[in-house]
């Protein structure tokens, strides 16, 4: 990885530079809008009819807290109109791409082709950044060593080694991740180039803020049902918070342009780490969590860390639970027609389930409401992941039978997963 | 419906006067194009790697008929381009808003808004042409009745109803759905919007097919990678046949062109009655499948018919089995990232999996190959029916143990699924 002294300072002229280093490598990939989704988030949770999500209809949300009857008019009822960032569609399927290729790329401004060839590249990675880096890796022709938690999506192993990289596995915490690597570098010599908390991995994650940001001026401008006099562009952006990359990239991105930048995080064991880091004022350095958002399971990085604690760059980090997540999910499939990722619903689930996040955006937006940046991370999952998650639960027969022999545990099995 | 004798000729400055009609009510879906099912695409099936499809590569798809071990001799090597085009996307999930929007557009032309509304309108549908006239009776405040089939997936009903239709049930063939729609013109005076055996319907599906012909040369000058020296724009277009509408209405609105357009068909329960219907020389009047494809069960109607028999509008019909169909879905979604429905899938699973097809494209294409674009029909499905479509087979013991109890029954039900 590029030295830390020599790397640019992270604010948005620096994203602005990288958005150049990395576009050709990268597509610029669609902001797409969706009337459905508009509608459903501009409606209070608990007057939204059984056609708009069933999970979430059919029984109340946990943070409900038995509220029943005349629960609608505790219930938030903000405004919004959403653009969907699809990282969904970058190459290797997620955002990553953009750290990925920038890192790199300023790793080989400063030392050389030949040196980075003859040294190669590695990194630990849940996924993501893995087929990041080894696709940036081959377009430069340089080797990549990916360290791979064992429990990783098969898609994500089988998409690292499609781009020639050697994946070499670990367990699945941070420590046991980084035993591995540190081996990796022993043996071959091969530069670190981290998933996120370096400054050239944010730099890079941030370039697509900056594009959301237009293209989402853009459609306001040639669609009138999106348009609110006096109203040009985004009111704030809602991205995911695993290890904090492309988080503190967008916050350095949009800074002093007027956009907010929130973050949203899984609350699954933990997993929202940065938000209770943010509470108590200190970063929480370890957590162990299996949330489906397996991209977000992570402590926010160091670097990360110091750009979201800046309150004039972060406006605040909230959290859902696995079943807001999975209901946003099946929103955004069934709904905007997205393949997305469990990870990338995050953000949509804080829009669409999150109370305080809803009744921050009703007082601070008031009647004409927000235009909001929805950041889809990635896709990066497989029908038969889709078709686990979603599997009908048995009914309370089977149930019953589902403590008796093998067929017993698949069924118990599909019901937790 | 507008009568016949009123009509425009089915051709292509009629599709191109259609869309002037229509394009303030639909949205200009995008086209996308995805490195990966190019790849996969121009691989010849026998070579292709465990990860470019985990059902396709585990097991010798039906028509390799037992050849094994050099088996790749005898598989096409075509080279193609594809260049999808999202109808998921467009208004109630499906192509079908266009043709609905220029069929009630042109009935309003003809009989005033006022005899229109007091009259009101009818059609019967497995969902998609339900949802589409749903919308366009609502947008120009127009009473609609909708005879669906009772089997018609949930979120289809939901949809239809969401805008308002007075949904009427029914069963599942074309004399069943027919019969309910007479009763309900009988007791309404409503006029019936068929779903595809009209011109005016037709001509409003065709429309896709100029949009596509329009992006997919953008993204050719747009994208060096995408162009091949003296090839501007498309070689061919695939799309679905059910009952014909879009079919022949892209055969119209590409007619002159020398765009090469192809049919693709489930052939579960011969509902590839059009590819049998053109071998025999006449029309299969009457289908009875239930093919996954469930917007595809339809046999084709008499003025699609007179169309696709033009042997230089249409230059084929091609068909696929279920398997083939579920491989292209999960492709489309793990790979491009598109949330799509089975019918959707069927052109896909033509251009990967048929080898009569595949054979003609790399015989007629030569070795700079084809740019082809691909009609992804609709969206309309949910997680919770991708799931039961891929949900895993039980293994062996609990195979045995399925024959006993309702959880037995439970697991069958998935595996036929």
């Amino acid at each position: 990885m590029a030295a830390l002294s020599t790397c640019p300072p992270v604010n948005r002229t620096s994203v602005q530079e990288a958005h150049k280093r990395i576009e050709k490598y990268i597509h610029r990939t669609p902001t797409v809008t969706c009337e459905t989704l508009n509608r459903i988030a501009s409606t209070p949770e608990s007057q939204r009819c059984p056609t708009t999500g069933p999970n979430v209809a059919a029984e109340p949300a946990p943070h409900t807290n038995g509220v029943q009857g005349d629960a609608s008019k505790f219930k938030a009822n903000p405004k919004v109109r959403l653009f969907f960032k699809c990282e969904n569609q970058q190459k290797i399927g997620a955002f990553k791409a953009r750290g990925a290729f920038h890192a790199l790329g300023r790793l080989i401004e400063e030392e050389g082709i030949e040196n980075v060839r003859q040294k190669g590249v590695t990194t630990h990675s849940s996924g993501n950044h893995a087929q990041a880096l080894a696709l940036a890796a081959k377009t430069h022709n340089v080797p990549a060593h990916i360290v791979m938690p064992t429990i990783s999506t098969p898609s994500k192993i089988a998409g690292t080694k499609s781009h020639g990289a050697n994946v070499i596995f670990s367990g699945s915490t941070s420590d046991e991740r980084e035993a591995v690597v540190a081996d990796v570098i022993k043996k071959t010599g091969a530069t670190l180039v981290p998933p996120y908390d370096h400054p050239d991995i944010i730099l890079g994650q941030g370039t697509q803020a900056l594009e959301l940001e237009q293209q989402a001026a853009d459609l306001i401008a040639a669609d009138s049902t999106l348009s609110i006099p006096g109203k040009k562009g985004l009111d704030a952006v809602i991205a995911p918070i695993g290890g904090g990359g492309m988080l503190s990239g967008i916050c350095a991105a949009l800074h002093g342009t007027g956009i907010k930048v929130f973050g949203a995080e899984p609350n699954f064991e933990g997993a929202n780490d940065a938000e209770i880091g943010l509470h108590q004022g200190k970063r929480v350095e370890k957590v162990k969590t299996l949330t489906i958002a397996d991209g977000l399971r992570t402590p926010v990085g160091e670097i990360p860390w110091s750009i979201i604690t800046d309150k004039s760059k972060l406006a605040g980090i909230y959290s859902v639970d696995e079943e807001q997540i999975k209901a946003a999910l099946r929103l955004a499939m069934e709904r905007a027609k997205l393949f997305i990722e469990p990870s990338a619903a995050v953000p949509l689930a804080v829009m669409l389930y999150n109370e305080d996040f809803r009744r921050l955006v009703e007082r601070e937006a008031g009647p004409e409401g927000w235009n909001v940046g929805i950041i889809l991370s990635g896709g990066n999952t497989t029908v038969d992941a889709i078709a686990k998650m979603f599997a009908a639960p048995p009914k309370v027969e089977e149930r019953a039978n589902a403590t008796r022999g093998a067929q017993g545990e698949k069924v118990a099995e599909n019901v937790a997963g």
